[in-house]
């Protein structure tokens, strides 16, 4: 059985969101859910829900790391915090992923430093999966892991976000592209002109250029590599968009007699569509490159999004991404793409 | 009257959409049009309408740059394309202001080369007005003209949006914001970070620090600064997160008798929800820091993106944007932040 940690402490609901959210994952699926945190608090917030015959155990820690510490500092110091504990469980082989919510930046730099780096792997990325208009999803990477990236770091986004679209999404030659201001080979920064240059020679991956914002969300891409700064503002731009389509549908729907009716009777659609373009679908932001899997749900991760987290930390280990990056990047490092 | 010359030939719809939109614009506000291409076609066109008492004009023009041309070259080869006239006219003095649609690249770069930068102006920027969940739109740049900034070039930016906020949409004290990847001081890669100096020690601008990719679309902020590579990114993404939502929007309601139903009743609120989405309703991109006002309209645009391009075009003179931005400019170079 796989065996997943989770960081009970982290995000902005925990312990209560995030024990719900395990217990209702070991409902539905085989998995072992270690709980990590206070016993106290982790076991009372257990108490509130049945759980006879889940596989559900706690593993104590003392600490937490709060949001609005200085990540890199806190998970130094305090070495048995919840999140700290969670990584060496992965680390220690005591289970097989993690889950944690809360700021991405201490959940990325704890398993950054608790998990390690896989051999080959210049610079491990947040990827995160995106919806699109057809039934597939977009894998886009990185998304904030790396303010500044070189040519060959996005190379090997490229490649994987290749291995997380085939592992998770059964994707057999996923397309990859890079995320620019159009798609003429001549345009954007010298940046994407490099990389652009090293997935046209680099052999294996199923690379189709440039693609612009309005290509992905319409599933014409499925796999986009960027520099984080880059990719965290798509993304967060994305969010906001969505957001704010959402709000002016609900206005106009209420700002007339035909429009509440009709939104009434509409409401199961909306409600669809809704899940569609809902994070705590997606099951958060996956840490790629480090030797452990490792998701990072929203900070405002509810029972659903840490369930769905712990789902994807389960996929992950299930179709054996880790092992995949390592077996393909030596590959790539010791072949003629460097 | 306030004279706008359009470029009859350019977008996807020449001259059908193009001409079509001006004499619906002359029809509805006192703005005398400069029709500039083809007598010909143009006349052909003009003659499908009513155009009694109407202040419309043709300038000939013989050639056309095509959408496929490298703008630079084409714009220095063909002087007598229609958007070369369409410049010339108004740095002559026989224009007040210009609408292009078409290759958003050979616009600017025939702004830039037809118009010139006003002094002390580093470079001219898109500027794109975005709508919000609020009633206010934001005013996004740059969206494009130039990949690479400095420091300095954003804090012009925030300078020239801030009269655009002003001088369009009559806000007093535009908040002005950097567009970065988190709110925090410390985030962010060099470029924000030295604009965030800049910006902070820089006097007479409402600055209120750092905004996310979610921030502006819920109305938070004004006037947004980015470089041109980030901006088109965030611009684009968010007409693709839009088109998609659309889409899906679509999907579901045609999937279930109930949605078919729902949606039929409340199909003027939808349709309300996409007069507030729709790029054609803003007029399209603004280039700044030229002599002269330039609207850019999509390449795309039918009739009414090139009536409502030619109205903001016309609300740009009336503004005075770019004498406010040429008179505020010469300031700030004489003052203490430079």
């Amino acid at each position: 059985m796989i065996r997943i940690a989770v960081d009970a402490m982290g995000g902005d609901y925990a312990p209560r969101e995030v024990v719900y959210g395990a217990v209702i994952a070991a409902r539905e699926w085989p998995i072992a859910i270690q709980l990590v945190g206070s016993p106290d608090l982790v076991s009372r917030e257990l108490r509130r829900h049945n759980v006879a015959g889940l596989n559900l155990s706690i593993v104590p820690a003392s600490e937490v790391v709060a949001m609005d510490e200085k990540p890199s500092r806190a998970i130094l110091r305090k070495k048995d915090s919840s999140i700290v504990v969670t990584t060496r469980q992965v680390h220690d082989g005591l289970a097989d992923g993690m889950v944690a919510a809360g700021s991405t930046g201490a959940a990325a730099v704890a398993a950054q430093i608790g998990l390690g780096r896989i051999a080959n792997v210049a610079r491990s990325a947040i990827a995160c999966s995106m919806p699109t208009s057809t039934p597939n999803r977009v894998i886009v990477l990185d998304v904030g892991a790396n303010v500044d990236c070189d040519s060959h770091q996005l190379f090997q986004f490229a490649q994987m976000g290749s291995i997380l679209s085939k592992g998770l999404y059964h994707i057999e030659n996923p397309r990859v592209g890079i995320l620019n201001i159009g798609s003429e080979e001549s345009k954007g920064s010298q940046l994407v002109q490099d990389a652009y240059k090293l997935l046209k020679a680099g052999g294996n991956l199923n690379f189709i250029g440039f693609v612009e914002g309005r290509d992905f969300p319409m599933g014409k891409v499925d796999v986009v590599v960027t520099d984080g700064f880059t990719g965290n503002i798509a993304l967060k731009t994305s969010e906001g968009i969505a957001k704010m389509i959402n709000l002016m549908l609900q206005q106009e729907l209420l700002s007339t007699a035909r429009g509440k009716i009709g939104g009434m009777i509409a409401k199961p659609s909306f409600q669809a569509l809704r899940k569609r373009i809902d994070y705590s679908e997606s099951g958060g932001a996956l840490l790629v490159g480090v030797k452990g899997v490792c998701v990072i749900a929203h900070g405002g991760s509810t029972h659903t999004a840490i369930k769905n987290a712990i789902r994807v930390a389960a996929d992950m280990v299930q179709a054996r991404i880790v092992e995949t990056i390592e077996k393909t990047l030596a590959l790539t490092a010791a072949g003629s793409v460097s």
